[in-house]
């Protein structure tokens, strides 16, 4: 089974390759759809550029399709993106949103290939103590009451896990981040060749809306022992 | 014809585009093959991410493959990469290199899809001068002697190409700075929905190899009127 990945940097699309790979299939290459809008922080935000030194780390080509960020726009532009690939199916990254499952499903069946989301409504919390048992995964975003600045760049380990828990039962924060709560960027996996080192970050915090981002401005690759 | 377009961003590749989508060609992707002795620059060297600047302003998906850099593995690299796409052909932007042409050849013939060079052993005047007249071009990168500081970030117009051709006279730069003289950078094109505008550049100059580079530490899309 030749497949492509669709790959944002973050757990869950890590976690997508990662069960794909294991499954034996074929990963042949990472897909990114850049929106416009992300697009236009090109270069304020230069995360943005470090799905590439992942893409490095793991040895897979990287596509990067660029759409204009309408909704059903990016359905089409990510259409037009997987259908001149040679692939037999896709996987994404899915959890919990149904919009996104559903257009990925609706894509790849037009296009007659499979379409795999093997997150998919998994238990949150089993899900996370997976991710943090075989990922180096910190946290680049927040957007969350409870979630201040100190989570910014932070490792979600097993104590922060449990913080992140009992901030789930005070403020209904999503361990997953799944509402959007928090984003997070994989530095290390069972499957780099790899690891990511970040040599300049700079939080980047509005204290209106409660919520920041972690700008790696330098980070580069670190052969594995 | 579906094909891939070999793409680095400077003025032979965005050549080889402007040839392949005057003649009908559906170009699905852009390639660039980023070697491992580039890629450690990778935030050192801010130019490398232009090319996805490029690719949004032309509205085609890019592809980028990462390679050893190591000489024959980065041909076996460049083949595993156009091998997942479904193409009919493949177009470079050789215009004299002997090895470029070769190894491009080859993996096409080995994939079974043909393989376009339009610039190959074009008179490098008659060529440079179709060059400046479709395209926004400016000198990155510069390693020849006579080719100053003043000449990083110029574009190349009418002007500066006489003064090409006398430098050439004198020094024997080769007029499409095909021994490695200089390196182009294309901000915009006929086949650009959207020009580039560099916001803020940084001469590096080495005085004792002669040479140096334009970094692009920033810069954005402008809607063409």
């Amino acid at each position: 089974m030749r497949v492509a990945v669709l790959y944002s940097g973050g757990k869950d699309s890590n976690y997508a390759l990662y069960w794909a790979l294991k499954k034996g299939f074929e990963v042949k290459y990472l897909v990114s759809m850049v929106s416009e809008s992300e697009e236009s922080y090109m270069y304020h935000v230069p995360n943005i550029h470090l799905t590439e030194l992942q893409a490095k780390a793991v040895g897979i080509p990287l596509v990067k399709g660029f759409t204009s960020g309408e909704k059903e726009k990016e359905v089409e532009d990510m259409k037009a993106v997987l259908e001149g690939l040679k692939i037999d199916g896709v996987v994404a990254g899915a959890l919990a949103s149904e919009y996104q499952k559903q257009r990925v499903d609706r894509v790849a069946k037009e296009l007659g290939i499979e379409s795999f989301a093997p997150a998919w409504h998994r238990d949150p919390v089993d899900y996370m103590r997976e991710i943090i048992s075989i990922f180096d995964v910190v946290i680049v975003g927040t957007a969350a009451y409870g979630l201040d600045q100190s989570w910014l760049g932070r490792r979600i380990d097993e104590k922060a896990f449990e913080e992140l828990i009992k901030l789930n039962e005070k403020y209904k924060v999503h361990v997953a981040g799944e509402g959007g709560e928090f984003e997070t960027f994989v530095r290390d996996a069972p499957f780099f060749r790899a690891r990511i080192v970040f040599d300049e970050v700079e939080k980047k915090w509005d204290e209106c809306s409660y919520s920041g981002v972690l700008e790696v401005k330098g980070a580069h690759l670190e052969p594995k022992g």
